[in-house]
């Protein structure tokens, strides 16, 4: 809330705050706010980094330990008809708020604000405000992990997950302050608009909800362009919506298919007086976001008895269909409050560079804050936000049910008002065994209900995967199946997720391994606690897969050759999933990577980005995967000896719009890695001329693989004449 | 509504109605209210019945007619307080009320109430009381059939289907009065409890909408049980709910699973003296009804990338997962109105009497009037409820929307303190490439937020089928696969629709067929009228299915003969179909037919009722397949010859709990089909000992098929020892 008051008045008040464990609360140590009270007593007691070896287990009593936050303040003068609050965004997870030793209020859940009104509580002198959030919640009788919170709206990350330490942070996670509030203020301001189906006009509907005193106070509305000029404005009763007309509306689009044009709405309360009492303002962009059948899905399922068709998963942005290219956000760091906005700019910089257009912020995991949404509106990237739900079954009951409207409620009413956010998901992976949810589960339907109400134009999936839409795998190879094969074999309409682990890059690793454990690697402490063995899913060679590095390229020598291999497989199979992926557009219209980022330094994850913002290296090769344009090629195996034929499938993947048509020439070439001589020339294509959105599929050309004697790798290159942009390179195992 | 009333005052007056065309308004003729309005003109015109050949094609013109209802009457003399109103439980589909030559009101929909405040426009004379209504609602520019009604909430069937007329009812469908209501009446009152996980009390709360002035008001409560002995009673406040404790509720069951036992609460609202100013009453059934997932759904898909599992399709009824048998019921009439009780309880006797636990109301059809679902409650039979949506694309737009939420609303209200209401379902086939709705629409969004707000603790479904059921086939023999290969090669959770056609009963077809075209059977008006040729989905032979009679048997000699080779495979094929999908329990968990009546007598049709009440042969055979406990028999097809090998696998099919566990000794024998002799025994099955809800698959018998010269049909008879109401009998083709 930024006021314009007139005398430059203090409105809000941050203060300085310490917070104690409820057994000792003598022992106050500063806290940082916002924050998590687990990292203030680590960083207290002076501990050493908690992100090295398994250190981390140190915060394992703190879960059950509640904590006091305390601050002392003088309370401003207050003039008739004022009123003092405490305002926080967010506190992580049950707390309650006294002030001077009285109980003023308690709140559970950390996406719902909490506003308790002080004044009345207030002393002249010194005023102590005490914030006790209780320890972390763990259902009754549950084994240790996810489903100890399975009867929360606490994210379930934190208890545990195949590349999240165990460690559960609570405390004031979001901005938080003293606050005084006129006669009236602004509660949810829902800039909501129906554009007409040519995009010519949209029509503005602006409702406000006016707290405190409604009679003799009204609304002012304007909005204005990027470059500030003023293109509408109203003048509107306090229990008035504001309609307007915006004709010929710039649109937003995502980065790929346009400029994500923002303009800028402000709705001020005003005074009997017209002076003002309180102002919102934010971001509007104008665009159309909904989900329709992917191509082709309506003609199955063939036959009789028949079942349902696929669940639409084809973004229309604006009319047009788009391939969404992305991957999974989870949450920056093991503790949410830490995170910072240099921290999302730098990773949102990193996807904006991958090419992608879309994150899906991930159910386990607590969504962004604020900066997160501002930041995806002006970079032009879609957000597939989740409720935070995931792999576990939520309940039926009412006291569950009831938490959990309230969180959803105010998470909707929070980001709806972003271009950025393009679709409400349930949570994640719900109706699948190892969470035992259903299509009947009243969490869901209530989630369905909330956002029909308070956001019905943003499509919504109660969970994902739906029909037809995949997640998995998560292996370059697993069994005897290998990316090149089962992807070619599926036919998804959406890859939501899909992973291929490596190691961390080395100083990532040197930095979390104790140095006479780095190589060779082996199960120890260090290396179980950051994934790299037994992680996921019973299979033990996750998230490492030595056993599939020997597989292809025998004992490594050092750790440095562990990661180029390791490397090598997330960056080919990277690329071979996205681009096998965009080969089955336009009946597929998705394909996220599993994951982006990931919250501590992982030794070996899925991730492309280590923590907390260090690109690995397949990172460029999944950005060469998701250029607009780009020439292709499709194999069938990754190993190969000299002697055999070599077929290379050519491929134009094409996601442009608008590009005038050309027929390229592409040529393939292959060549033994590293070599600077011994390039072949495999076959030339010319392709028919381009169309928008349109891939081609060229020849399969073939070549039988010469005998380099030493080289181990062998690279395909393709080029396509005069345009380098759209030239890829491939590399592949190779005997000679 | 039944008002107690201590002095015996007039409350309802039931008003002698005419109608007549609005372009001739003097032409009144008498109506019959609940009816319709192209029924009372045929009437009146003396038109000959218009069952009979393509007699119905007369009712064309009367499509794009309104018509005028029109009463007289003296207004009662009202005390202070009370008000005169016209009260109608369905008026279809679109009115204009008004009193004297002046409009009163307007409204759109059968579902929803129309209640007009008369007393402020009354005369003291003689008064006029007119009820336009308005022609058939169509969608403009869309193609004559269902399309039509694809903007709107009429129910679409009667814009023509594969087995009901193109024949738009208007008018007056349900009860409608004039009504003095006092200063304080009842409106909605919902009687909602929540069962213990053990069954051992019930918590109720009962919600009284009170209209009119709620000071000085109150209400009593009071529940009795079936013999009239009062349980529980309560005073409320007018704007309280009424809560109470019920321990031991005697459960409700389904007919096959027990009592469905009926209690009786009675709501009396009263004025400031105690005075009885509305009295509601209904019946009451404790039941916990779910969806939960089938046996087996969550271990798929398998493998990976994966896809979600199966929605859940098994119906869990006080704890317990019981198979659901039953059929597809639609509109008994084309003039819905025109229904009556008796109508309705003949019906449902037949659905009593084949053996049927549950009915599915689909979504193309009209829901019923109250005395269906009265009746269903008191038999015993749970209700599948849709809807009035159907094959249909409805829009997302604000109108249709807002005419659905009212529709929606008042048949959640109207239906859910009914203990036989089991499912809500959105509507027929809607996520099918013919209908083209999907997840994002916003119609099925909102009824599934209605039906969560308004009937949480009732399942809901968007649309059947969902992912991993399945609606079809429609015929015994499709290209080259019959329902004996088929059913054995599927595996869904729920078949909910399935059918095999067959010729009407023969003095059925002597009343709408005109005689010199009844033999041969050929493409005449009346027979295409009444949908034996070319009726469904482009299939020239549906449903006479000519070509499969004649491939079975040869040409026919007689009509008589044709309509029992069509019965053969009428009731030979629903007894595979059902047969086999309870062998598939427990993965499968549901077999409805498609359908169990029709609303006209059809030629050819999949209905095992004839209208308006008249049994087919089949419905003898769907009754065998349907009870509790039986013999059954596998076969790999239908037509068989001498000296072939005659497998035959061995089934008891068992839908019951709690009774004593026996090993049953069943005998296989076949025979020429008519002879009194040439029966052979092919096996001896000694069951091992049955179990609750337990198939027991029985070993594969086979015998070389004897030739028994002149036959033409095979018997097998499955014979119980000692238990001759577990025997069954087969009829297949058979070749000397």
């Amino acid at each position: 809330m930024k006021a314009n008051d007139p005398e430059d008045r203090q409105l809000r008040i941050t203060p300085r705050w310490e917070v104690a464990c409820s057994t000792a609360p003598g022992r106050l140590v500063a806290a940082g706010v916002p924050g998590a009270a687990q990292a203030d007593m680590a960083r207290a007691q002076g501990w050493d980094d908690w992100h090295f070896a398994d250190n981390y287990r140190r915060f394992a009593p703190l879960e059950d330990v509640d904590f006091v936050y305390r601050t002392a303040f003088r309370a401003p003068e207050l003039r008739p008809g004022e009123s003092l609050w405490l305002c926080s965004k967010g506190i992580d997870y049950q707390c309650e708020v006294s002030l001077n030793g009285r109980f003023l209020a308690s709140h559970e859940g950390a996406l719902s604000p909490v506003e308790v009104r002080l004044d009345p509580a207030i002393s002249e002198g010194e005023n102590i405000l005490e914030i006790k959030v209780l320890k972390a919640p763990k259902k009754e009788g549950a084994p240790e992990g996810r489903e100890q919170a399975s009867h929360c709206c606490k994210p379930p990350v934190s208890y545990g997950w195949d590349w999240h330490p165990r460690l559960i942070p609570t405390g004031i996670c979001d901005d938080t302050a003293i606050v005084v509030r006129r006669a009236a203020w602004l509660g949810d301001v829902a800039f909501k608009y129906v554009l007409s189906p040519d995009f010519s006009r949209a029509d503005l509907r602006v409702n406000s909800e006016v707290c405190g005193r409604e009679d003799g106070v009204f609304l002012t509305f304007s909005l204005k362009d990027s470059s500030g000029r003023e293109v509408l404005s109203r003048r509107a009763e306090a229990k008035e919506d504001i309609t307007a007309v915006l004709s010929n509306p710039r649109l937003w689009w995502t980065r790929d298919h346009g400029d994500p044009y923002l303009y800028n709405y402000e709705v001020v309360l005003h005074g009997l007086n017209g002076e003002v009492l309180d102002v919102r303002s934010g971001a509007a962009g104008f665009r159309r976001v909904r989900l329709v059948m992917n191509e082709g899905s309506w003609d199955k399922p063939e036959g009789s008895p028949k079942s349902r068709s696929d669940a639409p998963a084809q973004l229309e942005l604006n009319g047009r269909r788009i391939f969404l290219k992305g991957a999974n956000w989870v949450c920056p760091d093991v503790f949410p409050g830490l995170v910072d906005e240099g921290r999302l700019r730098s990773l949102l910089d990193l996807a904006v560079g991958a090419g992608f257009n879309v994150l899906r912020c991930w159910g386990g995991c607590m969504p962004e804050k604020d900066a997160f949404y501002d930041m995806c509106d002006a970079l032009g990237i879609l957000v597939w936000q989740e409720f935070p739900l995931a792999c576990n079954r939520y309940p039926d009951d009412e006291s569950y049910l009831g938490v959990l409207a309230r969180e959803a409620r105010a998470l909707v009413a929070r980001l709806r008002n972003h271009p950025c956010l393009a679709i409400w998901c349930g949570g994640n992976e719900l109706f699948n065994s190892w969470s035992g949810m259903d299509d009947q589960s009243l969490a869901l339907r209530l989630l369905g209900s909330i956002c029909l109400e308070m956001d019905p134009r943003t499509p919504f999936l109660p969970t994902s995967p739906l029909t037809g839409m995949a997640h998995g795998n998560y292996l370059f190879r697993d069994g005897d199946s290998e990316v090149y094969q089962w992807m070619p074999a599926s036919s998804f309409t959406a890859y939501v997720e899909f992973g291929v682990p490596s190691l961390a890059p080395l100083p990532v690793l040197k930095a979390i391994i104790p140095e006479n454990e780095l190589f060779p690697v082996r199960p120890t402490a260090a290396w179980v606690a950051h994934h790299a063995f037994g992680a996921w899913d019973g299979k033990p060679g996750t998230w490492l897969g030595e056993e599939t590095l020997r597989h292809y390229f025998g004992p490594a020598s050092s750790l440095e050759e562990l990661i180029a291999q390791s490397s090598l497989l997330q960056g080919e199979g990277y690329k071979a999933i996205y681009e096998e992926a965009r080969r089955q557009k336009p009946h597929c219209s998705m394909a996220l990577c599993w994951m982006f980022n990931e919250p501590w330094p992982a030794a070996a994850n899925n991730s492309i980005i280590s923590w907390p913002d260090r690109p690995k290296a397949a990172y460029s090769d999944v950005s060469a995967a998701c250029r607009p344009r780009l020439a292709s090629a499709a194999f069938s195996r990754f190993s190969w000896r000299a002697g055999e034929e070599f077929p290379l499938a050519l491929w134009l993947l094409d996601d442009t719009f608008g590009q005038p048509s050309e027929s390229l020439e592409i040529k393939a070439f292959i060549s033994p890695e590293g070599a600077s001589s011994g390039e072949v020339l495999v076959g030339t294509w010319q392709t028919p001329p381009t169309a928008d959105n349109t891939n081609l599929r060229g020849p399969i050309v073939r070549v039988e693989l010469p005998s380099w004697p030493g080289a181990s790798r062998l690279r395909v290159s393709l080029r396509v004449s005069g345009r380098p942009e759209l030239d890829s390179t491939y590399i592949l195992a190779y005997n000679p």
